[in-house]
């Protein structure tokens, strides 16, 4: 029987407490990779089961609206990556003055270092005829590819291979030089390999570009703004890292 | 020690199959719910790692864009219910004739009957002094809040718990109902509760809205439309649920 059928049978059952830390521990030591990527291949069935998770993402009106160029080849990535160093430089300016110079030493791709790059679309004319759950929200199909990308992200650290999302690229360039047709959107570009480790804390929090935000002082209470909620504030604070 | 912390202490470890398959289980078994959700309240401390997870989403310069209103009042969520049905409405007119009397059988929503709601909304002005990774894409911080929504919800499945999302409503209505201030946008409206069961197949796919696509079918090779990767499509075909 086959990965996703299996996974079905168990369906109704609820998770054993290992299974729910597994779960969990995917979600807490995903990292966003740029620094650790190592050399190796990544075989098939591997890609294959990451891109089937990714297949299994929530899409609005079940439009499926998603596909995967995979890209080995070196020339392209050197060319993409070329995109990535000029939108770079175009960025700096945008950053505080006094935050530049750490921006500046920030590692944040790793295009030609990772076993291949993946990027992953929207074709935003799939199911054009009845665009359940788009009418008002015509971004839903965007939204359903992002939930794409984040299947695979946590698919990918189960299986100990690291993905980065970089996203300091000029999209328009990228079409051109992947091919992308007009009305589908280049929604990530992932750079995926095997890493030498996943970094306990996210690169920027390690670097002190910015620090992780109490939970607790993100929940409201029914309405923007609204007080309440402080027991589950207060257990909220208790999930959090130090 | 916390949730979290105890999780990053194994973030250099590889996952054990078992833990591997739990993380591909929840992928795979999670469900849009609308039509099994059934009483029982969800307690704080459940709710508390939901968020957790939700706050461990991967963010575009590490902005961490996004903010979590609970919502319980049913007052409250019987006037975001009328925002649902006079939506509903609007789009009917915009689905193919032929499928409209299926679209109005469609269960869409669980606002009501759900343990409680949840709006996840992304302040587009956080870090905006230094929007690392938002110049050329100022979409992202949107994208970051998606992966804070499909990581909560992949949290809920593991807890057993169901999460639907209502994207059939007028976003400016939502706004003006919950106080959401101009530059925060809702993001997901999300009903969370305990459910019966999780169904076995998407609602959409069991109701033959649409069938689910063929992976292999999706995969393209270096540019958009591009040939090639076959070993890797054999093998995606062999994850494909019959």
């Amino acid at each position: 029987m086959n990965l996703a059928a299996r996974q079905q049978d168990n369906a109704d059952n609820s998770f054993a407490d290992a299974d729910r830390e597994a779960v969990y521990r995917a979600i807490f030591t995903r990292r966003d990779v740029r620094s650790q990527f190592r050399d190796g291949e990544i075989g098939d069935a591997v890609l294959a089961r990451l891109l089937a998770a990714a297949h299994h993402a929530p899409s609005v009106g079940f439009m499926q609206p998603w596909n995967f160029i995979v890209i080995r080849d070196m020339a392209r990535r050197r060319a993409v990556r070329d995109l990535f160093l000029a939108a770079r430089q175009q960025e700096l300016p945008h950053m505080a003055e006094d935050r530049q110079a750490l921006y500046r030493q920030l590692k944040l791709e790793g295009i030609c270092e990772s076993a291949l790059n993946l990027c992953i679309t929207c074709d935003r004319r799939r199911s054009a005829d009845s665009p359940l759950g788009r009418w008002h929200n015509p971004q839903m199909d965007l939204y359903s590819t992002v939930c794409a990308v984040q299947n695979f992200w946590l698919a990918a650290r189960a299986e100990g291979i690291g993905v980065g999302w970089v996203s300091i690229l000029d999209a328009e360039a990228l079409k051109r030089l992947l091919e992308i047709p007009d009305p589908v959107a280049p929604v990530a570009y992932l750079c995926v390999g095997h890493v030498s480790e996943f970094a306990r804390r996210p690169d920027l929090e390690q670097a002190r570009w910015r620090g992780r935000l109490p939970l607790g002082d993100l929940i409201m209470s029914e309405t923007y703004g609204g007080e309440g909620e402080e027991t589950l504030k207060a257990a909220a604070a208790g999930n959090q890292v130090p």
